[in-house]
């Protein structure tokens, strides 16, 4: 994977997927900016088993990014929770809740009208370099 | 309220309110990150009275969550307003010009299929630190 | 056009449109905030076309904010993109990859319940200065 800087940033494309029109990360700074992430497996399709299992894919895709980056789950700063239906906020934030130790991140939830692929939720993530 | 440190960032527990899966506030290198803000007062209950009063509680969240880690409404970089309904724009923009002074943060702002706890409003919130 | 400065922050007030509640620009630390841009033009209304015409305009727009304050699109570092309805991604897609070289911004991408002016797409930017 070659990386792509331009003056201060460092660009990070995705891993495994070609073409998507996005960075997986950038890097700036002190920070770490994610693409927002929903629960697809590696050959790109949603998990199944709905909100609780899709929380439990698209966090550990940001757990991969992060590593992959030199960050971690430990040091995320803010997560934006996008949610497909906002009455499943508390199927997902059980499962989220699970993945933090000490640190939890700044967070905002709100429910969409609509996201990529059909899925329930997306995330957005912010850390530490 | 103890103060945990991941290795560049200071996370901020909720004042109040055990139990949330959040932080108040991250801060990391020149930024201090707040949790998206509802209406609710210190019993944790959405103010009555719609989306003017709600705006309105939701900058005294602000301004207190800004005020206990050294910045303040004059030092907010960015704003995301999320509202249960776009159509409400005028009513909480009438509210939300009424707290700043000369620096008017950047902004963005959208309707959404729903908030937690039915709120109206919720407001996202970066500062300087 | 007269910046406004807080301790860290400069605050670019929006051009052309006086009145508006927020700044188009902010700058603190590394980062370049901009506010959400609809696909508007210089009086002010949205470009008729549909979501393939107000997304040009809208990175059209960006683009101008950038350039006034320093950046460029290629030194975009994440973009948040609000479409009206989500069934309109690919068509907005189609155009933001045209204006990408080599540097492609994190991104994350969601349906709203509704924009300011009617719009069918704003998109937030934060670049590095």
């Amino acid at each position: 994977m070659s990386q792509k800087t331009s003056k201060d940033a460092i660009y990070h494309p995705f891993v495994g997927i070609p073409g998507l029109p996005f960075s997986e990360a950038v890097e700036v700074g002190d920070l770490l900016f994610l693409s927002g992430q929903i629960g697809s497996d590696a050959s790109d399709r949603l998990v199944s088993g709905g909100i609780a299992a899709e929380t439990r894919q698209t966090l550990a895709n940001i757990r991969a990014v992060l590593e992959r980056h030199g960050s971690s789950l430990d040091r995320i700063v803010k997560m934006t929770v996008m949610l497909a239906d906002i009455g499943e906020w508390a199927v997902m934030n059980a499962e989220y809740v699970k993945v933090f130790g000490r640190h939890l991140p700044a967070r905002s939830a709100f429910g969409t009208s609509g996201l990529a692929l059909g899925a329930r939720v997306e995330i957005e993530c912010i850390a530490a370099r």
